[in-house]
């Protein structure tokens, strides 16, 4: 067999890039996030992991509300601005945005990003350096034009980008490769 | 403005899609699984949400340990499959594949799939529909062939596949948009 064992620090391919938005002491903030997913239809929640070492850790601590905004890849230095810019350290890191809100007072939304979800924190779990956010999503913010006629928003408008480690690199989205739920009927039972 | 809310079932985008492997009592299982993303660097982590209905749940509950392998965009229809068909309704969901294991016993790898991580369940979340395991990844395998020559996973040769919904389409990795943790170098504070 030629699989080897490169070690623990293995990654997901690729990662869904996004900005988190709270209110900290001196104003809203947005941090750079990869490592967050969806994880629950009824209600609809999803899960951030932060190093607790973050200013965003207080805010969502605080208000037990964030946002998470889906950037576009005109959005790509900036994004990558605030995953390096730090809010301990004065930079105000809201300031390249128009930020608006929805119906939760402490979920501050980036009005340039194609997408946003508000979010209340549900559950936190304390895993050492890591915490993670399990939260309700309580909106999902957008604009006509980026949805299809049928509602749906289309990815063609969106146009998210996409995260790898270790090698650190951003993606946009490719090719359709196939409608899910249904290309796999091409295959007999094997 | 321009900002309209379409509720609380918001997506993130993309979504990185895998092959979750699990020990049943019938036997090794694969699901298909785009809910998933890492959560910790020391020690190094994933989290995964699965609903609790799948026949994976039990074997994850049972052993403790599971699998989670990344396929490429040439696996799009098995990875479908994966999602489709029932392992609760008799199908042998690892029959199309070569299975190898690392170190855990019970976390069944496919040697088709460029990169598998190995995993040990540290924590689990009832979340109600769904169910969050917070896993320890205890090896990443993969072959010399996946590696650039710095010994880092080469996605050009990986090549994973993401999922989006509600769209329910998988799309491809499209061109690189540039190094993260640099590109926003170039912006000048704003």
């Amino acid at each position: 067999m030629d699989k080897i064992d490169v070690g623990p620090q293995g990654f997901l391919y690729p990662m869904p890039m996004t900005l988190v938005g709270a209110d900290l002491e001196a104003g809203p903030n947005f941090m750079a996030v990869a490592w967050v997913n969806r994880c629950q239809v009824h209600p609809p929640r999803l899960v951030v992991a932060l190093n607790t070492a973050h200013a965003t850790n207080a805010g969502i601590h605080q208000h037990g509300e964030f946002s998470v905004c889906i950037p576009s890849i005109g959005q790509v230095a900036v994004t990558d601005w605030c995953g390096m810019a730090s809010a301990r350290r004065g930079v105000d890191k809201a300031a390249p945005f128009a930020i608006f809100r929805g119906s939760l007072e402490h979920a501050p939304m980036i009005s340039e990003c194609p997408l946003c979800l508000e979010c209340r924190v549900h559950e936190r779990l304390d895993l050492g350096s890591h915490e993670l956010f399990v939260a309700d999503i309580a909106g999902t913010w957008t604009e006509k034009r980026f949805l299809r006629p049928d509602g749906k928003p289309d990815i063609a408008e969106l146009r998210p980008f996409t995260l790898t480690m270790p090698d650190n690199r951003y993606w946009a989205v490719g090719e359709c490769l196939g409608d899910a739920w249904s290309i796999g009927r091409t295959l007999t039972e094997a």
